[in-house]
């Protein structure tokens, strides 16, 4: 069995995936008289033909070591997830050689930090490492088939460094 | 001083003004082995001319008795604010009567929950009452101005019942 070691979820590392949903260093916009920040437009959205929605994944959270044994994308559409409690979550993904994910990797989130993949990136499924695994998700809405699942032949074992 | 007492946030008594962006009591589909529970298409977005994007608010707790003095609209666009703890927060909305608030309300949130503003809305600035303060917002992106003011001569009490 591969082993792949979490790495920490940086905006560079994470450029070729999607985009790292985090406050800015200052913010872009002080509003509501000086009492909030904007740290604005910070992922690339991407709905193509259908249209943007936003839902809630509540997920069961998952241990390290965590065994991958699939991935799967979303040709049509961008996904982001939101996490609705301060807790991290692990992010799995892959780049694409011919229609097949390769280059495995897996980032650990900040706490306050959603990612936003973007349009057909390899990814694995959500999973949050501690409860709960409550997440607001903005993706595509629309009635066709937006889903291609790729499973591996043996499982990747997703450890500490 | 006029005083307003904080109502419950249901989905029946916000429908006037936008979506409560919540749980169902059972998830609309069950994804990733069994793993998660997807509670699909919560809110009515609507970005007109402009496109979707995600930003970050990062807002000073306030406390109660709140004094709002003012309330805010986005002609054309809806907004979502999706706590990213699991806190509650306050959300002042009122009606339009010929381009002016009016019935001015006050609703406090369960943890988990956010809302979304429909188009043109009046509604208090972002107003958590517990840190972090942080929130995705999913509003309209564009250049062009989207945001009418109106302050009330008097400040209105926003208190517990």
């Amino acid at each position: 069995m591969k082993k792949i070691e979490i790495q920490p979820l940086t905006a560079a590392a994470f450029a070729p995936f999607g985009d790292v949903i985090a406050r800015r260093e200052t913010p872009d916009m002080i509003i509501n008289q000086g009492y909030c920040g904007r740290h604005h437009d910070l992922a690339q959205l991407d709905f193509g033909s259908g249209r943007a929605g936003i839902s809630l994944f509540d997920a069961k959270p998952r241990e390290l070591p965590y065994f991958c044994d699939m991935v799967e994308r979303h040709p049509k559409g961008s996904q982001a997830f939101i996490p609705m409690s301060m807790t991290r979550f692990l992010v799995i993904v892959a780049t694409d050689r011919n229609g097949t994910p390769a280059g495995l990797r897996a980032f650990l989130t900040e706490p306050g930090t959603g990612i936003n993949l973007h349009r057909g990136t390899w990814h694995g499924v959500l999973t949050p490492l501690e409860a709960p695994g409550l997440f607001a998700v903005v993706d595509r809405i629309a009635e066709d088939s937006n889903l291609e699942e790729y499973h591996f032949e043996t499982s990747y074992e997703i450890v500490q460094p």
